[in-house]
Order: structure tokens, then sequence, then C-alpha cells
């Protein structure tokens, strides 16, 4: 099939991009001495998975449940769940180690350590990442807390006998990197992140207890981090795709964005200087994270069909349901009307597209030209 | 199954009051001699479908093709696709129409009323609405826009020969409803909502150009507008369901929502006054409609299991992907840590029903008890 005649609203994923940040990623980490443990939350695909692990351990991260089954299914063997975990989601832990999987899951809380460790019927057990927070303000515990060593005992420790947990190791996520206005400042994040998890590490060996990996993520700061010192691996995973909050960042420029959406134009309002498209709020998302960047770019960019030139001072300004209104920047622009006529098709580049992303079932891979050479499935719910 | 069983995130709909808020719109309709053709954007499910058009002719309004296509499978033979149609879309209408469908679309444009007339193998042809801009600022024409005429004769009238296509009526949607801040305003948009297809009808009138149907919809206008004469139908999709922002808009009281993300507690913070819950961003979407109201829900308000008791002075204040953050609405108050362990469970309703069903496949039905009664599916994608 080709794009041109793809319906839209359609995702589109750009493979010679996405090659491209993937490779970048995989050789600064290399370079580091640090294994990639890409985070699939973004891509959720097992294509994207092959690509982005092809230089490392295999070993991959998961935002959801959902997703450490689908991508089992697909031959991964060594999934981390990287969001704290509820006791009741244990038994689905469980059966995924007892069908061979290297599992870990995440935890600041004693109470649920405790937990783990009772967990029945677990193969060779689960491992467990005690979280720590760098700063971020979510979830965790600050590196110094008494709590640290008390969850590692909860666990029974690396080698206990008859636990189901073994301690993998010591793990933060300096998402306010998010926030950053400079490439300086998220310098300083991401040492901050460092310095959280290895203080914490420090503790452990103090307290005699093995912590085997010390692990950390965010694309932004394993972008700009100067040290990985004593970081065993790291957790990034927007950046094979990218997005305009992270040209907004300086993380990438525009032509490093993987996936757009593939939109028509539906109406014309020359009156309201307005033009009406088929990628509304489902199709792209709610997310305003560019309003607190230099550029605000609405609920996305404005590319033509091929992606490759942007239409200049245009922006989705506003979005409903299936309604999309691409406005001028600057209300004394005004829009090309006679160059895009309904039926004209556009590809948007989205504000944030881990949530754009999983509006669809699927992505149409393109390599530059118009034939789409692949379609790639997405896990999706929990 | 039981709903203290099920998986969180999971989407949790309470039958008797969707079976009481279809009623009463039902019954106003009724009572108001107008035809309800509910707009099942929201809901995008069958078996809500069923119950939403028991009393009417079972004519059915959706917002993609996708939906419509979903309602075709499920029995549903008298379709109206209310976003304005792009002319690569009709060889998809065409194939329903084959089916014997008698299906409706909406343009605003005279280009594309003469594709429509053009299109190729459509079975009884293709009902086509005129959209009329009546306020909101999105699609249509305005009612006095000499386009009116213009698009009623590219459609070759009512009674052509050789056109695929038929004139079906007059369209409009307030929209800018929900931007009221009184049940008063409302009122005013109504009427106004009212005399902007009133008035297109009766140009066409004048012009010798039958014009079958007078169409208007949105929730808050069909609740509370206090004339339909000349109106033939209807089309409310939100009130099925009802959400934070329409109790906010005064549309209906907490108690009349019937639809709520069941979660679990995932993370205590009390160094931060702060409780994480595995429902963010995916789970509950971005959407922050309620920040123009006087109650600001941010991301949902937070209710027990059971879903009837609301925890007072608690907001979902922040989401990230898979993270919800709540927060005490007033600072100095203090969140009831011992009451809601790691593990807890909660019900969030959310801030717009619409785009938090989007994010799943599925309902999981209950009557007000533990038992889940049904798991009806929904519609996705385009």
């Amino acid at each position: 099939m080709k794009l041109s005649e793809l319906q839209t609203p359609s995702l589109v994923l750009d493979r010679p991009r996405l090659a491209a940040n993937i490779t970048a990623m995989s050789a600064r980490m290399t370079e580091q001495g640090v294994n990639l443990r890409p985070h699939l939350k973004t891509a959720k695909s097992a294509d994207v998975a092959r690509l982005a692990t092809a230089a490392h351990s295999g070993g991959i991260t998961v935002s959801t449940l959902a997703e450490a089954a689908y991508f089992a299914a697909n031959g991964f063997r060594d999934i981390t769940y990287a969001v704290g975990i509820a006791p009741a989601k244990l038994p689905r832990v469980a059966a995924l180690c007892r069908d061979g999987l290297r599992m870990a899951v995440v935890t600041d809380s004693v109470a649920v350590a405790q937990e783990i460790a009772r967990t029945p019927d677990c193969g060779d057990g689960i491992g467990v990442f005690i979280k720590i927070d760098c700063g971020l303000g979510r979830a965790g515990i600050r590196a110094d807390d008494d709590a640290l060593i008390a969850i590692a005992q909860a666990l029974g420790g690396s080698d206990s006998t008859g636990s189901s947990a073994s301690l993998r190791g010591v793990f933060t996520h300096a998402g306010h990197s998010y926030g950053c206005a400079t490439v300086a400042e998220i310098e300083i994040v991401a040492e901050a992140e460092r310095q959280a998890v290895l203080r914490a590490a420090q503790r452990l060996a103090e307290a005699g207890i093995a912590c085997p990996e010390v692990s950390v993520g965010s694309s932004p700061t394993a972008r700009f981090g100067r040290s990985f010192e004593g970081v065993t691996e790291a957790r990034p995973g927007v950046y094979m795709f990218n997005d305009a909050f992270q040209v907004g960042l300086g993380c990438c420029r525009h032509d490093e964005v993987a996936l757009t959406v593939l939109t028509t134009v539906i109406g014309q309002r020359r009156d309201l200087n307005m033009l009406l498209i088929d990628a509304g709020a489902l199709a792209l998302s709610k997310d305003r994270s560019t309003a607190s960047q230099a550029e605000d770019v609405g609920f996305g960019l404005v590319y033509d069909a091929s992606g490759e030139r942007r239409l200049e001072g245009l922006r989705v300004a506003a979005v409903h349901q299936e309604h999309g209104l691409i406005e001028p920047v600057d209300d004394s622009a005004q829009i090309p009307f006679d160059d895009l006529p309904i039926g004209a098709r556009l590809r948007i580049m989205p504000n944030h597209v881990c949530m754009t992303a999983a509006a669809y079932d699927r992505y149409h891979v393109v390599d530059g030209g118009d034939e789409i050479i692949g379609e790639w499935d997405r896990a999706s719910g929990w």
C-alpha cells in the first residue's frame, strides 16, 4: 500500500529516522559502558524493540503488565516492569516468571517487598529494584531514607533462601529533566540522578547487601549526562521517536522526529482563518507539554504530506474529539487556503509522542518515499 | 468476576445510572416531539446504543467510519457520520450503503457536495446534511451564507436523477454550550442553535428545495433548550455517561455520572502529602476542561472502591503516563494515608468521559454491587 492511499488519521513511522535515533543512543550508551535497557512505554512495539536492543543485552523496560505479556509473546525474555508494583499484580508477574522470563519489578515500600518475597509459584523468582526519588517527587524513597535498608532486608537479600524475591539493584528516573530550559540544566539533573542511585547503592554495600544493578533513565539525561560512572544500565525510551517537546528541550532537531500523524483537511474556514483536519483530540491527544516551552506548538506542528517540509507559522491550535483546528501562530499571517483544499493531506508532528501513539493499534512504516514498507503492531491496555 | 478482583486500571460502567440518564433524555426528547439520534462518539458501544435508541427511530450518530462499520456489524441500519466528509472517505461510505445501510454524511463545501453526487456504487445513495455553524466557530457555514443553496444544488436536490446524493437536511452542533457558566447561558445557546438551523431550512424552502430534517445536538442544549419547535432530531451523546465537566456545567449531579476508572494505590508519599495511583495520563487522558470551571477537578475526582462515597477534598492533581498523583485541593488538608495503603482501590470520576473511555477496549458493567454483570466492547480507531 502507498502512503497516499492510506486512510486518515494514521500513525506514520519514518524508519531511517528511527534507526538513526536508535543507533545514536545505543552508541552513546556503549561508549559510556552502560547497558541500554530501552523503555518500550513509548513504542510498545516488538519490531521497534528488536532494533532498540540490538547492540545490548536484549533486556527491556515496560510500563504495564500488558506490555510485559506482549513482549514475552514476541520473544523478549528479560523484562523490567518500571511502575511501582501493587501486590494484586504479583500473580501476573509470577506467571511470566514461570514461563521462564527474567522479570523485575520496582518498589519503594517495605510492606510490598514482604509481599513480593512471599509470592508463590514464581519459578526462579522475581527481581526487585528499589525505587529512589532523585528529585522528580513522584515514586520512590530518598537515597538517605532508612527504608532503603529495610526494603532490602524485607526481600530477604539477593541470596536468600525461601524468598521469591532477589534484590536486583537501585533504580531512578529523572523525569524532572523534562522541566529543564537548557542543556546545562539537563546535565545538572543527570548528575543528581546518578548521585542519588550511587548513594543508595553505596549505603546497601555498607550494610553488606549486594546491589548488582544501578539503573537510571530518561531520554534527556541519557543524551546529555556527562558521567555514567557507577551506572550499570539506562532506560530511556522517547529518544527512539522524539517529538516537538523533545525538540523544545534541545534533545533533537525537527528532522530527527520519526513519528507523525497523517491527516486530511476536512474543512476550510476562510472567514476565521482556520483549517480543519481529521486529527483531533483522540488522534493527537490533549497533551500540552510545549505550553511551558519557548515555542508552544499547541497540539502539533504542521508538515506537508511527505513529512519533509514544515508549513512555517502554522500549528494545531485546538483539538476537539475528531477535529483539529490549524491556525497561524501569528494572527496577521494567512493560511494558504488555495494550496490546502478539503482532501489535502498533511503530517502533524505531535507535542508528546507517548500520548499520541497510544491512540493507534499500529504503525505504518515508511522509508522516506510513498511506499508503506511495513505495518508494525502495538500493545495497548493494561 | 467481581469488581474487587478486576485488574486496574479498568473502566467501570454503572448500569442503573446509565439507564436513568438514557431514560431521562429519551423522555425529554419524546416530550419535545424530537427524534433522538444519539451520538455514540462517547460510548462507542453497541450495548449502550441499543439502550439509547430504544424509544426512538433506531438511528444513531457516529464520529468515525470505524464506528459506522462497528455499529453496522452490530445491526444498526441508520447511521449519520457527523464529521465533515473528505472525498477519499466516500468509498467506505458507499460500501456501507451497498450493504443496505441508510447512511448520511455531513458537508459544508460545494466541491465536496459535487464529489458525493458523483460517488459510484452506493446503493440507494448517500444522505447529506449541510453543516451550519450556529456559533461554535468550527465546521459549517453560517445560515445566511450563499453557499447553502449552492451546496444543495450541487447535490442535485433531494429528488435528483443520476445523483448519488440526496439532501437529508440541515445540521448543527452547539459545542459552545460547553463554555457556558450558567443554565441561563445554555438556554440562550440552545435557542441560537435552533434558530440557526431553522433559518437555513427556511432559506432552502424559499428556494424550493426540500429539507426533511432539522438536526441539532449537544448534551447541554438538549437538556436545557426551552423550545425545539421546528427541530426534527437531536444528537446528544455525553449525557449517557456524564462526567465531572458536565457536573460543573450544571447538566447533572455527581451521582448521575455512570462511568469511572477503577484504580489501585501504588505509592504513598507522606513527605509530599501525595498518593500515587495506577491511573495516569493514558488511563484518564490529559483533558483539563474543568480548569475553566468553578471547581477544577484536575484530572478527576476521587471516590471509594464502591463509587458511592467521594473522598472530599482530594483530586487527581497531575498525571504522568502510568502514574496519577492524588493531592488535597487545599494544601493544609492531609491525605488519610492509613486508610489508603498501597493496594487500596479507588474509583476516579473523569474530567471528560469521551477522552477517558477512548483508552479502553471494554466496559466492566456493574449494578451497584461487587458483581460484574457484563463486559461490553467498544469500537476504536478510525
